[in-house]
């Protein structure tokens, strides 16, 4: 699965953020670091905060963010219920490429949109392989490109 | 409805919240002042986001927390899903006072409890008191203390 | 030291907290539990980041929050520097009580006031005294309380 | 000034971070969206805090970041100081691009890289031209490429 020109994608996954106080900032809208957060949330619950947590203490691995795009389109406001889509493929045993977007209810486009690199690493912070079981279970719903 | 010797209560709410990385520090634990956050996401839960977005931008009036009183008791972990149990009652028409607790799955103390004043207050931060409507609206299913 | 009925305490520190986009939120001020992250800051320039990241690293031993209670007094606004006034003493072997206040320039009286107590505890979250060359270079210029 | 092809630039400006348990997780490192509040932090002493604030009270007007890339190459820790470097040229009369870095003591890269791109809005997020007084103090001391 790994390396493909065309990568096999996830599925579409879709995680609603509701945005309180601690999230916005006296212009009025969601201060811009914390939609990295809500990303974050949302690529925790694809892989499962449980799987992370083992993942960490059994193993000692992690995914760290190696590289982050993002562009901010529109302001998120106080009380906005947003909708934070992601899917995820493989580039290498090492590292995972997330499309992430948030919407607002009712926009015509995303309001954010992201591209992420995730490497894994151990507590030394030096780049590891995935281990294979979660390879498997992460990328068994994979959808393969259209025309292959 | 306030300022009785004994307050009737509102009753207790129930409101989720998961532990993402952004809520822990290199300790291992959640970084204490987040819990804070937690109540502050419960206590707009239970008023309503809509309500309070609605009560600023039409009125120019908030909640502002005037005290805190916090005990934590237990460290809360990554991946935890924790439960903030909330109930308040109306000390005047100004101020109302939150007893809030979080708790872990299967605990059998609270992890965390506080006490939080807030206070209503217009967009100069002076004194007002909270709209009758809203009085209303939020004390509706309040509870009679025990023996009245 | 420890467990006087007057006890003997720091002098007065001073820390100096800048206040950015990310402090405030939509209601034009410093979000509340922020003031939290503030106190902790000076706490951590009084005791020395590098002794409590070694204290950590080396003994596995570390201060955590079990107390606090706060009055915010008045709102504290964006671009606003701020000073962290902060005394503390020792209640026991295991435990500190620290006296910390945000002043505004030019302000009257401390916009926010609090009380922090701080117990040393292991990677287990289990108490512990603190070693006693801490506890003898954090107090070695303690002031006895007037009278003694 | 803006819109050349080889822009001139600022000077390098300088802003120290100091680490503290707020600015890390579980995993022992800085939690990577805080990365970009010290990127805004410094931007903001280079601005003014000051000037950013007449800016929205007098004016309404505040810059929003539209895009970021950000490369995460290692990992900062608890109780470092880092230097975050800082300079900026404007694209045109909207937009501003800035060029950041974080350096850890004696680093021999940058730990963190990203580009920033800042745009003039309003208070309803409409975008408008920099006021001419704030791009001629914002650009007196900008330096011209090397060649010119």
């Amino acid at each position: 699965m790994p390396n493909n020109a065309s990568p096999h994608y996830s599925p579409d996954y879709c995680h609603s953020v509701q945005i309180y106080y601690e999230d916005t900032d006296f212009s009025g809208v969601v201060y811009h670091p914390n939609f990295l957060k809500y990303f974050e949330r949302a690529r925790e619950h694809v892989i499962g905060a449980g799987v992370l947590s083992r993942l960490w203490h059994e193993q000692q691995l992690g995914f760290a963010v190696y590289k982050t795009e993002m562009l901010c389109l529109e302001g998120v406001e106080f009380a906005d219920l947003v909708q934070v889509r992601t899917r995820f493929y493989f580039e290498s045993k090492y590292r995972t490429v997330w499309l992430q977007e948030i919407w607002r209810e009712g926009g015509k486009k995303a309001a954010v949109s992201a591209t992420i690199e995730m490497v894994c690493m151990d507590s030394q912070r030096r780049l590891c392989p995935m281990p294979e079981a979660l390879l498997h279970s992460l990328s068994q719903d994979f959808i393969a490109p259209p025309g292959l």
